[in-house]
């Protein structure tokens, strides 16, 4: 299985190494031999349509921040650039997410599957501002649009909701969906302030670059975009949901919330609304996690509620996620 | 899909009725046209080669309490002499648990994969004595066996950790699997003694008719051979357990308990042993949940831990989980 890679930060990093740890035994247990045959980063690309050093790849990376040192001439390649002049089957997406324009994700997957190539995507941008389309083009060129690590990390969210609740209607469902946050109302509730709480979190990494996405609630909505179209086949993008973060949460509300057994959380919700916003979630709720985790309640006509909790991101969490999504593809084709 | 119904309690009526309301919705979605051709339950038989009535069905047994007097000729069939004389495609079996000699189920169970049936089992008895054998025997007979709802009632665990899971090593896993003594357990927690809190449970009609299933630990265990066997490949039967119920705990440990930060929970283990037995858990920890709530949390090589949290009983819930087995079965089917 020819693989082009684009983007190469922590998630492709941990890709890599997955892959490399567990090419024997995914070769023995499910006929998967990923080749890697392209990679690009920010600054350059490494190619070898022969597939490329797995360890080199991790190699050269850490000693000059970039695979365009790797060793081969085309070297200075983009993402798009490899798309287009590269045949492979499949094409996966981890470059950082945007909002705006969701570039260069957008165009990344847009031109894999133009170009016949399933697609994988970590990248929550494009799915955000776009996913009723880009299922649709998926459809016509008649290629499988994965998306696993976009909600939940490695925790397998999206398949539970579509696979193992098949036969159900699930009516509405509601969850944490972004640690950060989770993490800075968690401290909140023990007694920091939000400053304090907001660098803790800074200082321990886990806050994006561009701080809104987390605070102002970007990320939580971008996942239920996702969600919302892949579990309720709802047709609807990021301007649809009715967002509000964290920032105007008050040591006040937080105590209040205290007063009634709950504790402030960042709830995504999908019901007749959709809507992200900080709300009181009793502590005897199996939703009210503390920490960077992640936790979803769906709720379904006969089976009841069920929570699930785990881990919401980190690079080889997020990385797992896209080896199940190669594992579905490998399956899927091997049908045909 | 010609269907024997074996068993006509809680699980087998709320089965006939979801059947019921969903018969359009299933043949318009998955092509499913369920017709339950027998059902038997402890006094006799209803038969109808070209489909009971649903309904009828659901009338007879709340106006008789049996569906002996359903009104066909072949009343007086046990479960046994259905399976022996009448042809079907799937056999469901719900008769109650017993983890002496698991009869009637493991007989109904085995004699139907013999005739080429395809198995569907909410009864975890015979699972719990035999499942090695009986998963053979299903092999052996080219038949699909499913037990979708022996673990977690309506909260597809077993599915989610063998398919949403897939290309992951599950390394260990523990759960609260029995909602009768976490219940017990959580009044317990709030002040009550173990008498009054058995009683209260009693009362609300949580507690098998064999008391020594919940309080023992039986139940628990037998969900844990399941999971050991399904989810990690293990051959094992109940009583490769190492199995201590709740009889034992003092208002004493509950306090010590509360001191620590804990609850004490009934903990069914799979590590390096397979174990059930009464244990400290952290309030904190997402496994740590009250009342009827089951939870299991699974840990796995690359995403992390993660939980899953939903009630674990109830006859509408288990009866979803038969429909899941149903259509999986009728989608493997379609493939042949």
């Amino acid at each position: 299985m020819r693989i082009i890679l684009c983007g190469f930060g922590v998630v492709g990093q941990s890709l890599v190494k997955l892959l490399n740890s567990r090419s024997d035994d995914l070769y023995a247990k499910y006929g998967l031999k990923p080749r890697i045959i392209a990679v690009s980063d920010s600054k350059g690309s490494a190619v070898d349509t022969a597939g490329l050093s797995l360890e080199k790849l991790i190699e050269v990376k850490k000693k000059f921040g970039t695979i365009k040192n790797y060793g081969n001439i085309k070297n200075n390649m983009s993402g798009i650039d490899l798309i287009k002049n590269i045949d492979a089957d499949v094409m996966i997406e981890t470059t950082a997410s945007n909002y705006k324009d969701a570039e260069p994700g957008m165009s990344h997957i847009i031109t894999a599957m133009k170009r016949k190539m399933h697609v994988i995507s970590v990248n929550k941008g494009p799915l955000a501002l776009a996913f009723p389309s880009l299922v649709e083009l998926a459809t016509y060129n008649q290629v499988i649009f994965k998306f696993s690590g976009t909600v939940g990390g490695g925790t397998p969210i999206l398949d539970y909701a579509k696979n193992s609740l098949r036969g159900e209607r699930i009516m509405s469902f509601s969850g944490i969906l972004n640690g950060t946050t989770n993490y800075i109302l968690t401290n909140m509730t023990n007694g920091s302030s939000f400053d304090i709480a907001l660098k803790d979190a800074k200082d321990k990494g886990y806050v994006e670059a561009d701080e809104s996405l987390d605070l102002d609630g970007l990320d939580a909505a971008a996942k239920l975009v996702i969600l919302a179209n892949w579990v309720m086949d709802m047709k609807v993008t990021l301007p649809d949901i009715d967002c509000k973060g964290i920032r105007n949460v008050t040591t006040e509300d937080i105590k209040k919330a205290i007063k009634n057994n709950c504790s402030i959380k960042l709830i995504a919700s999908c019901d007749k609304e959709l809507k992200v916003q900080p709300r009181q979630v009793s502590i005897d709720d199996p939703l009210c996690v503390n920490g960077t985790l992640n936790a979803i309640a769906f709720t379904s006509e006969h089976s009841g509620t069920q929570t699930i909790i785990g881990k919401g991101a980190g690079g080889i969490e997020t990385a797992s996620s896209i080896l199940r999504d190669l594992l579905e593809i490998r399956q899927e084709i091997a049908k045909i």
